[in-house]
This record gives C-alpha cells, sequence and structure tokens, in this order.
C-alpha cells in the first residue's frame, strides 16, 4: 500500500547554504535530506533523484529540458513526482513538462521557498510538506504547491509583488 | 476566489504548553495562532473557532457530540473545516461525525500531534499544514491527514505502536 | 594554551526529553552531547563526565556527596568543573562542595535550567554557555551561572516565585 | 544590586536580514531586540544605544573614532559596555578604543557573529550571551567576547582560516 514518490532537487533557493567567508547563501550541498529526516512520512517511499543544484536564473534550455524530461519519465513508473525547483524559473520547467507530455502518467508537483531553508523563518518545509501530500491527492497533470495553495498548469505565473505563484489573469 | 475554511481548536498534545514550576505539559492556551502565523497562507481565510482546550483522554461523550456538531454545521458555510483534535479520541470524534451527517456538506479534516508544538522534534506544524491543504483538495467527507497521510472515515484507528493512524484490517 | 574543563552531568530539567506514549518530559538520555555541538567552543577542552541523570527531586544524600566529591577532585587536575544540575536541589550540591573543601582547586561552576533543552523556549543553551565562560573568568570558588548572573556560594537559593538563583537576605 | 550594562550596535553580520527579492543578506533593521528577548537577563538593565548599522567592511575611519569615542564615554556611567560590531574590522574598532583612552572607566566588550542570527545555525546567540556574562566578570579593559573565548585588547586579530579571533603571535 506504500506509495513510491519520486523527488527531484535541482536547487534554488530552497537549499541554498551560507558561507561564513563570503557571507552570501548559494547551491553548494543539498539540505533537502536533512528536510526530509525532519519530517514523518507515512505511507510513501521517497525515491531522491538529485538531478542538479542551481540558481534557476542561471539554468539554460537544456536545463529545463532535462527536467521536464526527467520528471514526465519518472511519472511512469511512480506514484507521483516532486520537483524542488528554484522560484524565478519554476513555470519554465512546468510549461516545458505540459508541452512535452500534456497530461503525464502521474501527477508531478513543482514546489520552491522564498526563503532558504537555512533561515529560521523559512517557507521551504512548508512547501515540500504541501508539495508531498498534493501529489497523493491530485489528478495526473502539472502543478505548483505552495504557500497552502495548489495551482494547475498551464498559465501558471510567479507573481513578484505578492511573492507567490498565481494563475495568470486570475 | 478565496476559500473560506473554519479551524476548530479542541486541544490535545499539539497545543500542550510548559509550566516551569510544576515541569509538565498541558492544555493552558491555545498556540495554535502562533502556529498560523508561522506559516503563509494564500488563497484560504481561516475562520478560527476555539471550542475547548482539553485533553481528548478526559472528553466525555457530550464533548464528541458537540464537536461533531460544530464541524457539521460549520461544514455547511465553509469551503471546508479543519478540526484540531488530541490524538488518543481524535477517531471517536470523526467516527461521531460519520454517524451525524453521513457525508457533511464540504470535507472535515481532523488533525493533531504526537509531539506538542513547544518541542523542537514538534509534528505539529507539519500535520497542521497537511490539514490545512488536504481540505482544499479531497472530496467531501470525514478524514485525518497527519504524517503525510490522509485517510477517510470509517475505519481509522490510532495505531499506538506505529504512533500514527491507519486504516483498520489495513 | 586549551583550557581543559571538566563537565559533570546529573540531570535535572535541562536534560528532560519527551515520550511520546506517555506524554511526559524525563530524565531518559542526556541531550548535553546535542547542546555541546551547537555551540562552538574556542580554546577549551571539554571532558564529558556522565554521572547520573535524576531530577534532583529524586537526588538522596548520597548523590549530593557523590556530586561534590567529584567535582572537587577533578577540580585539581582541571582548569575549571561545570555541573548541569537539577535546579531544585542544586544549591544542596552546592553547599556540600562548600562544606567538603571550602574552596576547589579551581572554579566549579553550577548551572541548569527551568526549560528543558527540548523546548523551543528553553534557557538550556544561555545557561550552558554562560557556565562555559563563566568557569574560565572567575577566581577558585563555587558558584552558580544561570540567567546572565553569577552567584558565589555559600548563602545561594532557588527562588521559586521569580523562577532563577538569588543570594539569601539578597 | 542591578547592573546598569549600555549596549551599541553598530551591524555586522549577526544584524544581517533577509531579502526575499534580491536574495542577499543585508543590514537593514536590527535584530538585537528580538535576540535580547530571547535570553533571561537577571541582575543586569541593558541600556539599548543603536548607533549605526553597517557591514564593518564599509566603515570609514570616522566610523571608527565614533564608535570608539562612544563607548568610552558610556564606560564612565554604567557597569560595562557591550558593542555587536562586524567581525571583519571588529578588531580597527578595538584597537582605536585602547588608542583613545588605554583602559577604560570599565569594561567594554566587543562581539559579533560569524553567521547572521536570521540562519539556524547561527553563533549569534552565543557570542551576544557570552559578551553580557563577560562584562560583568572582568576587569576594566577592552576585549573580545566570542566562542566561548575572551580575549584582551590590545594584540587581537581576526583569523580567517579558524574563522574566529586570536591574539597575534598566539
Amino acid at each position: 500500500m506504500t506509495k513510491r514518490i519520486a523527488l527531484i532537487s535541482t536547487g534554488g533557493t530552497i537549499e541554498k547554504t551560507y558561507d561564513e567567508l563570503s557571507g552570501v547563501l548559494s547551491n553548494q550541498v543539498s539540505v533537502l535530506d536533512v528536510m526530509l529526516a525532519s519530517l514523518e512520512l507515512r505511507g510513501v517511499a521517497v525515491h531522491r533523484v538529485p538531478l542538479m543544484n542551481k540558481d534557476s536564473l542561471e539554468m539554460s534550455p537544456e536545463d529545463h529540458a532535462l527536467i521536464a524530461q526527467t520528471a514526465a519519465r519518472l511519472a511512469e513508473s511512480h506514484a507521483g513526482v516532486v520537483v524542488v525547483h528554484g522560484t524565478d524559473r519554476l513555470a519554465v520547467s512546468g510549461h516545458r513538462v505540459v508541452e512535452l507530455v500534456g497530461t503525464p502518467a502521474s501527477p508531478i508537483v513543482f514546489t520552491g521557498a522564498m526563503r532558504p531553508w537555512e533561515l529560521r523563518s523559512t517557507d521551504a518545509l512548508q512547501n515540500l510538506t504541501e508539495a508531498l501530500l498534493a501529489v497523493q491527492l491530485v489528478a495526473p497533470g502539472v502543478y505548483v504547491a505552495m504557500h497552502n495553495q495548489v495551482l494547475r498548469f498551464p498559465g501558471v505565473v510567479k507573481d513578484l509583488e505578492r511573492r507567490t505563484f498565481v494563475k495568470a489573469g486570475g
């Protein structure tokens, strides 16, 4: 009865860590495993797929294509796929999946964070929790889950002013 | 487009706080508002209904009936209802709702915690996050959301050994 | 130039952990090592001496004598000794050291907590930090360091109303 | 019997906060009051003096002179002075005090952090705790308190490799 969920990590703010010497936050190591260890996950078996660790502003068209292809392929062999992604270009990868396969074999849910997990005021754990739950409850399709909201692609955009995702024209 | 969600608090481990003089954890004040303030809730308006603040082991049949009636009634005027409840007798209140109305007008999702929010290793925030998301995604019915799982009543029981909820005979 | 500090643990609120099944906080395992790992300790080498793990209300006269003897003996071979102790009977052990040796060979600093480390609002890390620093700065003698205060024995008592230590008659 | 301590804030890593839009940590608002509220400070009355909020790499000679003069003057009317400062140029301000007054009227203790308070792995609270305690225990002079160490000026330098302060030639 355990559901197999694939969890693709690509980097983004959620995974940024602090360097004492330079004093900046950047994508060096994955903190996803630490986050997963702090959650209680019953009824799912999480299959970790560390694909890349990039600020999404630095992703190339090839990166977006690779993310979309990997997510679509894993959706065929899993009950669902969660993709952790930088929010700046998250919608680009989301739309790429829709272009590639239309409706995937199982739900693909993107998530990310506005404030890195390393910060005490992070939204990372909330968003990861939501993505891991939403992927079990929604119909096959492509979504973003964040800030207590699940939005379906296409038509999802980042709203810089409200600092979250919205439906275009919504 | 904002969904109106009712949030009924009844007490339980999730809300227990520490008393320095006696050195014990008990239900005195509600910490739900502090928890809500630490989450980013877009697209929902939460209507707080503080009903009681009890360890569920001390709930009377009248308490369970009051919780069930309140949840069923609020389900008629809201897009969904979340009930924060002690885990020991959570299933009693859940089954009482099913006996009372069968399928409520909108989803009713119970949640709680095995470790109080006051503890740094709490599961309270994870479970509250899950309940607030699940209530938006599931069909009308009565559920428990906790530990990355959503289970539908009837037939839900607390598994003391695994320290979580399971489906009876599951 | 590294100072060798002995750290005796005896239990108390500071080390209490939470049991999910019983729902109570008690002294089962030592969390001191986790606390030490979260501090940056330069210039000192900490020698851990786990002596007992008791709520100090349950300490016998033999327990207090053992704590006093162990602290006094370690003071002879270290630059200082820190004793983590339940606050209810901390002053009993402190006065026992003074009775035993008057002024020890190096400073002996007791500390504890009003709220266990497991609580997010704990004072445990503050108090441990203070004890580890005070033991390097004060003259040989017996002290309690807690809540940004260092008080010298004899004449130290726990003030239940103010929830901290004070000098008797002070 | 309450000791009056002046607390001068000048900025630095310890006070850096995160901006969601730019994704960088910078000195915008003071988080010192939040830190103070999380500590239990008995026996001292803290007099907050917010002097500036700068990354110390951007301090001018006039800034260092102002910090030194303010600290020396406040030392005359208080039992001690704590200065929160960026670590990169902390030693410049410390030596400036020594040049200005030699030995101040009461202890002046500098502190800072290698990782901002906003980070869950911060050393800010430890260092602030240590400075507030050390200022009560040391003889009049100029010091840095950080990482469980108290070092006296002159001759204090930041050791980039070890990421802490050391005595030159030490």
